[in-house]
This record gives C-alpha cells, structure tokens and sequence, in this order.
C-alpha cells in the first residue's frame, strides 16, 4: 500500500478521554474512532490487525478439528427464557423490542443458541464429538465502558462450544481448546498463563481463564515464577490423542497461577519464596467445562450406544478478539508507539523514501515494492512529501516491527537500511539482502 | 474436510415454510437454520459458501482501489437526527434505547456514520479520492421477512463511501464501482446487469441496480436481450483512468436495461421488436451519485486548491452478500438441488467412496485427498458408511461442481469417475488425471 493512497489519520496529540497506552495509541495511530459510548469504528489500519487476529484464531480452531459457522447478531429472547438466564442477565443485556413486539436481545454468548441448533439437527452418539465456533459480534452493555476496546460494549468475540457423549470427551475438548489456545497466544507473540479461574455461580474446577501480564490490566493475579518459562512452540500434537493434549494441560497447569477470585494464600506460599508473584492481567480467553447445565434445562439428549437418551456434556470456550487488539500493544510498544510482533502485524514492514522525488530513490522504492509484494509480503511505502523526521515518527507510532529507509546518500553506496522496531538497530545492506532477509523473517514467523 | 467429522445436518423433507427454491435448498442441505423471524444461523456449509463471496467482494473492491474498514452494528441516533433522517426512515428501522436511556438503532446503512468519520479526519482536497468500504450486518425490521436470506431482517452487505473534489471526480467513482461490480458478480458465476434506477426522493440519473435473471426476482425488469451478450471477461483495466471506466460504463448501460420503477414504454419499443424482453430479476447491487446530500447537511468540507471550503462529493455503493447466496441458488440449481459455480463452492470438489471400509478403495479416497489438498484444494469426502444412492444424492443437493467416485470396480482398472454437477457427465479416468483436471478447472475459475 501506498500511503499516498491510504486512509491513516494519525494524531499529533494524545486524545484526552484516553486512560491506558493502549487506546491512546490506537487513536493515535488512525486504527479506531469512538462511534459512540464503548462503540468504536475500525479505520483500516485497525481493520487489518483485527483480521490478522481473527485469520490466526480461524486457522487455530480448524486445526484443532472445531468447525466455523456464523450465528446473528439478534436472538429473540424465548430461548433465554428457556435455560432461564433473561432474567439473571441483568442490565448489561441490551434488551430489544421488533416493530411487532417481539422481545429480542443483541447476543453477549451463544449458549442457547448453539444448544438449540445442536437439539434440532442431532440426535445420535455417532454424531459426536462435536465443536462449533463462531467469530461474531456482540454486545455487554456495559455502565462505564473504558479502556477503548478493552472494555467496550459491541466488541468481537470467538466462542466455540463443544457437545460430546460423556464427561471424558468434554474434558478432552476442554483440553483441546488450551492446546489451541496455547498456540493462537504464542503466534500473536503474546504469553497468556491459564490460571485457574472462577467458573461463578456454576462452580466446578474445569474453567481457566488466559492472562496477558500488564500493568495496566483489570485483574490481579498470583502465580509461580517458573510458570513463564513454559513455552508450547513448535511442537507438533494429535488432537485427537487424549493423552497428549492431557500432558500439555499438565504441563501448563501444575504450577500455580490464579486470579484473585481464587487465589489461596496458603497454597501460594508454598512456592519458593523468589518465584512468588503477584501482578496485574488482561483476560484474554476462557474455557469452560459445564457438562449438561444447557442440555438438561433445552433437551439436548443423544442416543448413547445402549440405546438410552442421555444429554449431552458441553462446554464454551472463549476468547476476545477486538480486545486482543489492546492486550498485545499494552505488552509490545514503547514512549514512541506500538511494536507489533510480527504474526499479526497491519503490513510487514514500512518503506521509508527519504527524498520523494529524487528519481533514483523513487525507483529504488519502487523495485523493493515490487520485490516484496511479489513475495507476498504487504509494505507499506510512505511516499508522501513529509520529512523525513515525521516519517519515522509515523512508522514507530504504527509500529511495524521492520522499516526499510532508502535514500540517495545509501543508494550511491548501492544499500539501503533495514531497521527493526524492536531492538532500533539499524543495518545496512543491498536492497535484494533486505528483501531476502524479510522473507527469512516472515517464512520462520508464519506458519 | 471429511464428512464423518463435518456438521452437514441435510434434511430429507422439504421445510414446509420455504416457497422459493434457494430457501429450500439452503434449509436442506444444512447451509442455514433460522434462528427467528428473518434471521439466520449459517451452518457451517452455508458459512464456507458466505466467505468466499465475502472474500471476492474484498479481493474486487481493493483490486479498484477502495480501503477496508469496519464500522459498528449499532449507531448513536444523534448522527441521524443531523442529517434528518432519524424521523423519515420509519418502522424498518430498528430503534434500541441503551440503559442510559440513549436512543441507538442497528444501522440499516452508514451514510452518516462514514461522513462523520470523514468529516473528523480530512479537510484537504489533498487528501481526496477516498473511497471506504466495509462488510457488516445490517438490521432492517422487514414487516414480513421471507424467502430465506433473501428478504431477512438481519443481512450481511458491503456498502462503500467515495469521497471527491467535484463531481467529475465521483462519477469516476461511480464508474470504478460499476467496473468493479461486474467483475465481482461474474467471478461468482452470475450474470448481473446494470439498470437504470430509480433515485427515490434524491433523484438524478446516477444510479443502477445490478440485477440477477430468475423467474423467483422480485422486481419486474425490461431489457434489450443484446445486453446479455456483454461479458467483462478477462480483459484488464486501469481504474485510475477516467477514459477506460467511462467506456465500461457505457458499454454496458447503452443498451436499454431498466426496472418497472423507471421503465418508459415508448423507449422500450424502439428496440427491435425480437430484442425486447421483459423479466423478473433479483437485485444484488445498487450504485449510487447523490453530490452532497450528506457533506451538506453534516458538514463534510475539504479546503480546495484555491482555499476555499467546498462540501465533498459523495456516493454510496452497496453489494447484498448475504442475499447473494440466494440469488446465486436461484440462478443456478436443478430439481437434485444446488450447483454451486467454481467461483463460490463450499468445496472444490466432493469424493464419494462407494466401498468404505474396503482397504484399497479407502487408501485410493485417502491418496486422492492427499493430493487434492497438497494443491491447495478443498475436498468433502464422504467417508460415512452410507449406501451410495444416498451419497450421491447428498452431493447432487449441496450442490459442489465436480465429484470423484472411487470404487472397487474401477480401481481394478486403474480408474475412478470424475463427475460434472452441472453436466452429469462422468469421464473415467486414473485418479492422478483426476487431481490434474481439478487443478486446471480451478486454476483457471480462480483469479
């Protein structure tokens, strides 16, 4: 893309009404506009890190085996009344009347939804097991929406749900879900802990919730030091083997980390005293085990093998993608903007034309344009007129994690500067090294 | 994908609520489920199939330039009432209070929302053309919702803003759309003529709906047959040039070409009398020029060369993705059910194995996947035990545009059948011809 061309309306000054780092900064860097209270529209800088997301959370749930599908906005409010949570919601429930008075809501979770498809289309073990996920809107109406997407009150959510024939089953789900959600964090360059979380007026020990560390998050967290070094990396997994997505749950589970809600003090200070922790977290994702809560109160009963009707163990499983958006930047930037990793950055990186104009430079611009996008990569080359210091200035506000600078002094020289945003260490090197170096980059990054 | 582990929940009896035939086929081949009056669940056939549309909508519009956004499902009433159209929209407006007592709607369109964005960020005919799309769910409280995703209430569309000096400048716009509209609805396999419209209370010429052919449309059209000879094709095109969009534009409007709304009896019989036809037609797409309606009444001024403030020029350009599922059902389907066109199938082809369980027909379907998918392709094996009368039938109803059949018969010959959905024609041929003649399909149906 060329900016000459795009629609990137940074700010000169940080808006006011903005509390953290990480909605300044997306106000700043021309990624959302406030539509109203906690409603926001996505500019398309911002519009293109939300799709990155939603692409790696996709690719993660279908090869975890989960199925994608698309339910609405809108429910009407009878199946709610059904597993009698309309009246429970409270005020946070946006409650809608249709122009022939049907009570209706804007959907915050899918639980009935998804339990009345699934009651009207299965009826047999052999359909099982079975996970359904969507990636759709929704809406808490929140009393004092904050923190830009952070806490907003229309925001973008993946909550995919399992049905399966018996407790076992639903576990291995369970698991399978911490497995995918293990490698969806890592590939947005995120560390997010599964601490063991409250599952609310449910109980039941089978909830964990995904915390992003960061100072600026909403709940205080405790956990063991040692916790951190985990990675799950490359690792190859059958997700259909029970025994290794149980070993990985074992393995990211078995040190302590819990939120405040139930944190034990006299299970945390059995750790060695120098990997005691307590810091703040942004909640990223939830799963949930909740075995037959929605088929008991909906009728979702499959015929088991013995031929009984027996309902179905089920869990939800979620994870919050616009406000991922603002987990990673409160994780990744500096005094002078975003750094985005590089899995799920708005372009690959910036092209930097220090003498716009000058046909030399111009054309060199051109061919690492060309270069790059035909190897699949997007830059984004800034071909506009500003100078040079104001150039810099936008690509470190926006954050792309490399920039390429050229200009006649490198040209005549035959090199141009290749820059990471991260480390601000600067290289020179041929034009086709900087391109190749790119691809080298991208191909280990991407999977 | 194989079919054991899909959700293609395929109904034998057709849904006594559906009176046209892409409602009935789209309940029974488990694409949809409707969730309440005019909205719908997409099942995940139904999803896939939604997605590619999206995606060659997305591919079209920043193929001519167009920047993608997302703005919100719901909208603050205050931007309505600026441009006066909170009062003048009536009932199909689906009006929400918030639990502050805020009046809000779920936005049927987004004139106003985009102008306030652009509004806030741009004052410098520097900056101009623009031209802003998204694709986002709408709400319209239809008083009687019908035939499926046709008429819903709840309905995904891309709708696209330009944004220009003088209207010179938004006629090139115009143009750029309807350019880039022929090429969207061909590569879905549809023929979508552009006619002349009518321009409701704003009036003026500039504007066309696109209309699909079929006995099902709910418009009443007239036409010149010769237009349905015109195909965009292959050919290339500079959307920056004026001249190159112009002769599209006129190529394909010269024709007569309109709706009852705008139909004019003595124009019409000037055609040679065997030319002249009328029709029914399904609308998927609507152009829109209307100046500066919205710059006007919200304030929408850029500063020109010469200094002054000027009110932009605007349009508004919309495509109904979610209707178009129907539409393309309707225009292309047999009595056995769906025939997806290669541009939009859920999956490239299907693989039915006739024997499962046996070794050599299972490895054969195995082997075939493999390959199919090492290429890039999606296939839908049915591995279920099912008798094979059953199994072709599911594969005639959902409607995927080849199907390779794999038994123990022809395997002893070294072949397997490769089927056309839309043709009937079977071709034995050994199963690497097979892969190699899906390849080529699609690498040409694919741009």
């Amino acid at each position: 893309m060329r900016l000459s061309r795009y629609f990137l309306p940074v700010l000169k000054e940080t808006p006011s009404e903005a509390q953290i780092v990480s909605h300044r900064y997306m106000l700043r860097a021309g990624m959302i506009k406030q539509a109203s209270a906690g409603i926001y529209s996505w500019l398309p800088l911002g519009y293109k890190v939300l799709r990155r997301i939603e692409q790696i959370v996709h690719e993660e749930q279908v090869r975890a085996g989960h199925i994608p599908m698309l339910m609405p906005t809108l429910q009407s409010a009878d199946l709610w009344r059904e597993s009698g949570r309309y009246d429970d919601y409270g005020q946070e429930m946006l409650r809608i009347t249709d122009r022939h008075g049907r009570d209706m809501l804007y959907g915050p979770t899918n639980e009935e939804l998804i339990t009345d498809i699934f009651r009207s289309h299965v009826s047999s073990y052999r359909d099982l097991p079975l996970t359904l996920y969507h990636i759709q809107w929704k809406f808490r109406d929140e009393i004092r929406p904050r923190f830009g997407v952070m806490r907003g009150r229309e925001f973008l959510m993946k909550d995919g749900y399992n049905f399966d024939l018996t407790k076992e089953d639903a576990l291995h789900a369970y698991n399978r879900h911490l497995v995918s959600y293990l490698r969806t964090y890592e590939r947005m360059g995120l560390q997010a802990i599964p601490m063991r979380a409250d599952g609310g007026p449910i109980g039941g020990d089978y909830t964990h919730e995904f915390l992003v560390l960061a100072e600026t998050g909403e709940s205080e967290v405790f956990y063991d030091s040692a916790i951190t070094d985990l990675k799950f990396g490359d690792r190859t997994i059958d997700y259909d083997s029970h025994a290794e997505c149980q070993a990985v749950l074992e393995e990211f589970t078995s040190r302590y980390a819990r939120t405040d809600e139930t944190h034990d003090e006299a299970l945390f200070n059995q750790i060695p005293e120098p990997r005691r922790r307590s810091a703040r977290g942004i909640e990223v994702g939830q799963i949930f085990y909740f075995g037959t809560k929605y088929s008991d109160a909906m009728g979702a009963v499959v015929v088991n093998e013995a031929g009984e009707r027996v309902p179905v163990h089920m869990g939800s499983h979620g994870i919050g993608v616009s406000r991922l958006l603002g987990a990673i930047i409160e994780a990744s930037h500096d005094d002078k903007g975003i750094i985005w990793p590089e899995g799920v950055t708005p372009f690959h990186c910036g092209i930097v034309n220090l003498k716009q104009g000058d046909a030399e430079a111009d054309a060199a611009c051109d061919a690492l344009y060309a270069a790059l996008t035909a190897l699949g990569l997007e830059p984004l080359y800034d071909d506009t007129t500003e100078r040079a210091g104001a150039k810099f200035a936008t690509m470190d506000l926006i954050g792309l994690p490399w920039r390429i600078t050229v200009g006649p002094r490198g040209l005549k020289n035959g090199v141009v500067e290749l820059t990471s945003r991260r480390t601000g260490v600067s290289e020179e090197l041929p034009p086709e090294q900087a391109v190749a170096r790119l691809a080298q980059i991208y191909g280990l990054a991407r999977a």
